[in-house]
């Protein structure tokens, strides 16, 4: 940090498995990516290549290097997957993650209906190859999922050899844990923690108002998903409680 | 494409007459054209330099030489047309065409009044000298025009030589074809296409809501105008049927 | 300006005490910075650094240097100050700003509780040292302060020795001069004005809605800020009456 100042709340450093930033890559080109790991580098966990981004993306293979050399992963989004299961070709997503040296993969069902054993069955094939982060919630915002079926789905996905779950919000934040308004569902992040370690979940949490929430109610360290490159900076002076949005909030914990 | 995936819609290639994309840069700088270019420039058909930012563009002859370079054509907004003609300038806006190598044009009247007649007079003009693509709809909210004038003044306008005729949005979608809210009118997007031929429109659609309507009504190669920059990969995506909106659609038709 | 148009409202030109554009740069890298001094440099009159962005940001010493080189002073957002403030290390905060060699910073009281007297005590003391911009508002959309001590707030810090003072928006423009939906207080800007000289006030006013109201009710040179590095041209064409929010206000005053 370039100043001393105190009492600012003492952040996890990398490798972090609480604290932890995913950043959402929907099309950055490869100046764009060095631009990104100067500025955000230190702030930055993982990057997921947002849905099937990665399909169109011409430099495909270059960003992947530089994130590599910079030492932070990347994966695919779990479009990706989904597109290659509902053709039946799971095969060849499993010979795509090796041609791109893939070390983490996403699982998910956001947009297809897929029974919960053979998803959890697609979490331990491709756990033999790599990390998997498992994602639940549906990206149709007509579809409700009780609370108690959110744990279920996560502690079987974990079971299976899910690294960690990811709590579904989309680019928008407008399904899966919020409202269509943005709102949190509270009742159902609270219940989850009741049952879900804390640093097993990255809640995606693209809005300010969500990070925000995120941040009063589990603190600093919270895991954080689908974040726009720019927002990256802004979210640590967030979780440090030197924005508005939470200065107080740490200060009036001490 | 990077992967093969089995039963993706087939796109048109360039030069389209379908498929077509226009992007909107409002003030990219020489690099972040490049970058444009460089993650984009197989997607995107044509690129407005939106209103009048090319009156304040520093750079402005640069930039027009970037895109020559990548065979990207480009062409100034209309609403310099506009600024041009209501000081009655024309014949100076004729030679800033001439003076920066204009292929392009635009002639509209989303922000003076002018007589349809003399409107498709400046479009008989300006196709002695540039493809022109010509504007219809207002950027006032209040001025609400009627599903069958859209249709005269769209038909009389090509046949004045218009290449395409364009749907007016602005930069934020929410004006002409679209509600205040953003929603489209759909009784007018459909009342349209019974008359003027699908190849002929170029669609403003700058949110992504509008963007999936009119890929769901008129498919994959539809062509779609105000595209920002950073949309235009997952743009791409969407016609391609591989985000979350329209990952089923495709699929439900095979 | 690249064309020659009649009737365009004539703009101030540097160093400006009006028509003033104070831009929020919330974490470009360097090479952004770059590029942004190349579209947008004769258009910014300052730079402010978002709240304490600076803390985090890892290139600050090279970000500032560029800045210096291209003659565009910058400044760290008041929460920096705030967060000095609130932790007893103001003297710290001096420090700070002779070890980056800066030459204004802003006073605020946005996320604190400060008494008036001792805001106008900080605003005298770092006078000495700094140009000193202060800023007026909460960031709290529940602390409505009404119109009579606005003024009065304003006035004595243009006392106690402040350059100019700011209207507080935030990044988001939903709070201090505008209503949660972004709406302006109407009222309160235009019995500000009833007081305070039009050329000490830079009014925050990120929206495109918020700048259209001020340059119609102020003219093509009204100070403006926290507009984003992206707004510049934009905004630049909608002080020009060459956007279609302005474009009939100027030629309709002559």
């Amino acid at each position: 940090m370039n100043f001393t100042l105190n009492n600012v709340p003492e952040r996890t450093s990398k490798p972090r498995q609480t604290g932890f930033t995913m950043a959402m890559d929907k099309g950055l080109s490869v100046r764009e990516v060095e631009d990104f790991i100067e500025t955000c580098g230190d702030f930055v966990d993982i990057v997921k290549l947002g849905w099937a981004t990665s399909f169109v993306t011409p430099t495909l293979k270059e960003k992947l290097a530089v994130y590599k050399v910079a030492g932070i992963p990347t994966y695919f989004g779990g479009t990706l997957f989904e597109a290659f299961v509902i053709r039946n070709q799971f095969d060849d997503y499993r010979k795509v993650l090796d041609k791109y040296d893939m070390s983490f993969a996403e699982v998910s069902d956001g947009s297809i209906e897929l029974a919960h054993d053979l998803k959890c069955e697609y979490v331990r094939k491709l756990s033999e190859q790599v990390t998997v982060l498992s994602e639940v919630g549906s990206k149709d915002a007509e579809k409700i999922i009780p609370p108690y079926k959110w744990i279920q789905l996560m502690q079987a996905e974990l079971d299976a050899g899910a690294w960690k779950v990811i709590g579904e919000a989309r680019e928008s934040g407008n399904v899966g844990l919020f409202r269509s308004s943005g709102e949190v569902r509270e009742g159902l992040v609270e219940e989850i923690l009741t049952k879900i370690p804390f640093e097993k979940i990255i809640w995606e949490a693209p809005q300010k108002a969500q990070q925000v929430f995120f941040i009063k109610l589990l603190g600093a360290n919270v895991n954080l998903g689908n974040i726009a490159p720019n927002e990256i900076i802004p979210l640590e002076t967030i979780r440090l409680g030197l924005r508005g949005d939470t200065f107080m909030h740490f200060l009036n914990q001490k």
